[in-house]
């Protein structure tokens, strides 16, 4: 676990709490609603917490993070330095001249860092570069968060199959109006009594689905997609599932048929070409081209709303829901066998609504395995 | 909602995701799981976003703040500076020469402006520092967020006072080994049915709630202290509640009792003297000694593990869960009437566990109006 990589003076530094870094739960395995410290030096990583934490990070941390109280560190300097800045005491206690940070590290803290003479560098690109190679421990954590996705789009369509239509065309489960709100709030639910947290699962119908992250409000109405995008985080690993389909009760329009049969098609299109080597932009046009070979163009409507497929193909998944690597126009680079992506082409029209597929796929040399079994079928009865 | 207090050439900006930063969600309204930009110049105030967000956003913003899709700044350029970063064109598109960023402005976007000649300086203090004085919509809002938080801690209550204790000293309810785990879940998914997030909820029995944090993991045993810390945060309004009861089945031991007495007593006489004008370092001194007085010293027991009064008397809460202002040693500055805060003395030792006991309070001129109507009462039969 120990990096001899770094020359003596130069150090890597996370100031975070895990809630607003996935870098310092990878680097430490310490989940804290509140900020703490996360080092390495040459042949030492360690984190560095308040009294308050101390017992419960000795438990968490993994294997090889050392755990120091803050104490510890003021306790090696006179009481008068005490008005220095904490991180200026660190430094100066391990003696690092230098500090790698991640891009996002405080610029408040950098400030005061170099206004000490200490250096402070962002790293180009990921200050973990392996978190989007995902290793076997990863692999099982995310395939346990998406058995539990699946369960709850199972879950969802289950909902629009046992309801039935009212004469204003409005679904009616067990005898209530159903809402985007109850499913939502029933999910949600059900994903806590199994050991996960899932906020502002999009449950969107008609016009709402056409604004990509529009969470969805009011009753479901029959012959209208409904775009279910559910994507829970395990509470203990960390690790999210994210999946979407998209459901119409009863009959479809033509135009909504015809978007659904181009968004899995070009599902299937960049599929086929998905493998390690190949670059996530390539993927990206693949289904874009699809698309747009079926008639969808790109752009905006006479109201200025933006139509057509409006996002990136796909992202990564792991400890944060969107990381690296890309499947957008942005990223022209190979993509790595372990790498975990969602692949979710869409179609959004606020004149007909919008229709989305999302799979989550692990990139392997040859291909992919897809983590989603549930077929792609838009009408239920 | 103009701001022309600011100079021509001055702007303050945010870029960040409404996941990671409450200012920016407080500044625009937005709720946005990845980064968008907020920006305010004189007389302007303003969200960039991308296509996909654009819908959304213009429906969501706070009234008088305009939504920008990035294309729109694009546009104002030749192509070839597309490659310059996004902020240095939106800066010179506004003709910005000076930005006031908050102190977790990320430190690669700063780099990147300053380098481009663009004078990047964090506030000091607050980004916002209004948002510790809470107006009547946020105090509803935290008042509805603690009648959920309240409701939750009398479920816990209710799976003790329900529950059989076996031959071993174990809970029994409903036929099944009472765990930390299952109240925790079945805490959580009441909450999501009501539209409220609640992760890492705090049901932590015998040693382990001895540290503050952790969240409590199997059997609940009788005559044991069982500390129920519950902060859901509401999926529409973002505002947190934030309470904690502690609990036994049965009998205490003598110690338990000991300790239970010194902790609300250190509640009532720091909440005799909370009210506007007060520092919180003095709230927090009172609490301290209370329990100093009571026989609970702070320090560390022979294994070196932190025990006695580990944290600070409360924190503020409203779009964070812990926010300013703070009551501790580090707050020697007046509390202001509209604060929302924390009074949660405790007491940890692994020897016996924890206690602690958290009211939510909204500090006024004369005193405080406290959210929390539930006794506080140790024993349950």
């Amino acid at each position: 676990m120990e990096n001899f990589s770094l020359p003596t003076g130069t150090g890597r530094l996370i100031e975070a709490s895990s809630t607003n870094s996935s870098d310092i739960l990878y680097g430490s395995g310490f989940h804290a609603a509140d900020d703490f410290i996360y080092f390495e030096t040459r042949g030492m990583k360690a984190v560095v917490v308040s009294m308050l934490e101390y017992q419960r990070a000795q438990q968490e941390v993994h294997k090889g993070v050392q755990v120091i109280d803050r104490i510890e560190i003021l306790r090696a300097f006179p009481r008068e330095e005490y008005r220095l800045d904490f991180l200026v005491l660190l430094s100066r206690k391990y003696q690092i001249g230098h500090w790698l940070v991640p891009g996002n590290f405080p610029l408040s803290k950098a400030d005061t860092l170099r206004a000490s003479g200490i250096r402070v560098e962002c790293v180009s690109g990921d200050f973990f570069p392996e978190r989007d190679r995902k290793n076997p421990t990863e692999v099982e954590a995310i395939r346990a968060s998406m058995r539990a996705t699946e369960n709850a789009v199972r879950q969802v369509e289950h909902y629009l199959r046992e309801s039935v239509v009212n004469k204003d065309g409005i679904l009616v489960y067990n005898g209530n109006i159903l809402t985007c709100e109850y499913i939502r709030s029933e999910v949600e639910a059900e994903f806590k009594r199994n050991g996960y947290s899932a906020d502002r699962t999009i449950i969107a119908c008609g016009k709402d689905a056409s604004a990509p992250h529009c969470i969805g409000f009011g009753p479901v109405h029959a012959g209208e997609p409904v775009v279910a995008d559910i994507f829970p985080r395990s509470d203990p690993t960390g690790y999210w599932g994210d999946m979407t389909r998209t459901f119409v009760k009863g009959q479809a329009s033509e135009i909504v048929r015809k978007a659904f049969a181009a968004v899995k098609l070009a599902s299937e299109e960049s599929l086929k070409i998905l493998k390690a080597g190949v670059s996530g932009a390539e993927v990206h046009r693949t289904a874009a081209r699809t698309m747009e070979q079926a008639g969808f163009r790109t752009g905006r409507d006479a109201n200025g709303i933006p139509c057509g497929f409006i996002h990136g193909l796909g992202h990564g998944v792991g400890l944060e829901i969107h990381e690296n690597p890309r499947l957008s126009p942005a990223n022209p680079n190979p993509l790595a066998a372990g790498s975990v992506v969602s692949v979710e082409p869409g179609l959004y029209d606020p004149s007909w609504g919008g229709i989305r597929l999302e799979d989550l796929v692990l990139i392997t040399e040859d291909g992919y395995e897809n983590f989603c079994t549930m077929p792609k079928e838009l009408e239920i009865p």
